[in-house]
């Protein structure tokens, strides 16, 4: 690891430790510099790395201060790191309908940029928090970078296996929420009622080349649906 | 304006004018350099601008792509620019319901850091796109910052006259998002029936100095709720 993002990570772990608030102030640059034995070079670049995910804010001729605001349960749609980070503290699993190769529709294919004869992988997953139906998730693999899935592995995290096994890292992702009502079918997968309401969530997610892999569309229980995002200022 | 994010912007129209799709390659940082007559300093940093704001993504070796996906109508989360920017091409309007000064609830006081007997702004519109319904709108501004408010001023864009006027600049917002049912006041407001979905927004806007400033809660119509949100990788 890179030491300026080894430093980021020292600091926001004390920040974590130290149950900083938002707005409560962290030591000084020159502090940062000889507390952690680094180049002002190396605080600056973890500083800058902290800002862009949200984790601090510089005011300039004031200080460094702590940027952490959620609230516990909602999750963070920013950071994809799955949903163990902010569900940290809840009981977590998944039941899986399908594993299976077919041929993509034309959505999947536009999506994914693969052809509407190229098979990919196809899951469909009941994920669970709390021993309730969190959401219906179906995703699809391109094969060209996931040429294999079995029912265990997408039992588990399938993002380790991605990670750990295929060593494919996902460098962002592109999300599109709207909201609606639930289908008869939906509303039996999620426990809930024909025509409550449903959070549909598509999401595209891309390697560090830039190519899209996992097209996935969730749909999810209302009562568990809650989110948090971080914004940017209007002033760019 | 500096230097950069002059250049920054002119990239950025650039890829608008062309019309160029995510993935599509931009020039070579070479020829950015020659095109604009900059040093390479400068162009890096305005790449880097652009990488943070979503805009485009740089690959080793490769180069620089377009990252540009979003669906005609739907509202980035991200950027708080107000709808303007991702509904340009839609009529929009605002109905204000009540501009008053009040004291600040419990929940109110909490998040703009204020006292419970120190006065603050309320603001409750009707938004509408295209003549319809899109949200229910209730925002409390910090007096502290905003002095004064009135009808005019709330009925034209609010952001504007902040900005313009009183010279506020955001730096930063935390959004919660949260789906529920609409109860028989908001359903009326919205024209829609008791018991549809809700997409209910708080959003806290904090100045450049991180002090919060305005409270919002917004009850989306379902019918109008598309949100886009472009999402960092998860390997940090």
């Amino acid at each position: 690891m890179l030491k300026y993002q080894e430093i980021a990570n020292q600091i926001e772990e004390y920040i974590r430790v130290s149950k900083l608030e938002q707005g409560e102030k962290l030591p000084s640059l020159e502090d940062l510099i000889t507390n952690y034995e680094v180049s002002k070079n190396t605080v600056i670049k973890a500083l800058s790395i902290l800002e862009k995910n949200g984790v601090i804010y510089q005011v300039r001729g004031s200080g460094i201060f702590v940027r952490r605001q959620n609230r516990k349960g909602y999750i963070n749609l920013i950071n994809n790191k799955g949903f163990t980070d902010d569900l940290a503290d809840f009981n977590l699993s998944a039941n899986v309908l399908e594993v299976k190769t077919i041929l993509p529709t034309q959505e999947v294919s536009d999506n994914l940029k693969c052809s509407l004869t190229q098979e990919v992988y196809y899951v469909k997953r009941i994920r669970f928090i709390n021993k309730q139906a969190l959401c219906i998730e179906e995703s699809y693999f391109n094969k060209e970078y996931v040429p294999y899935l079995n029912k265990e592995i997408v039992e588990d995290s399938i993002f380790h296996y991605l990670k750990e096994t295929l060593k494919l890292k996902v460098r962002f992702s592109d999300k599109y929420l709207r909201i609606g009502k639930l289908n008869q079918t939906e509303a039996s997968y999620l426990n809930l009622n024909t025509h409550d309401p449903a959070l549909h969530v598509d999401e595209l997610f891309y390697l560090m080349s830039g190519e899209p892999f996992d097209f996935s569309k969730m749909t999810y229980n209302y009562n568990h649906s809650q989110f948090f995002i971080q914004s940017s200022g209007m002033d760019k």
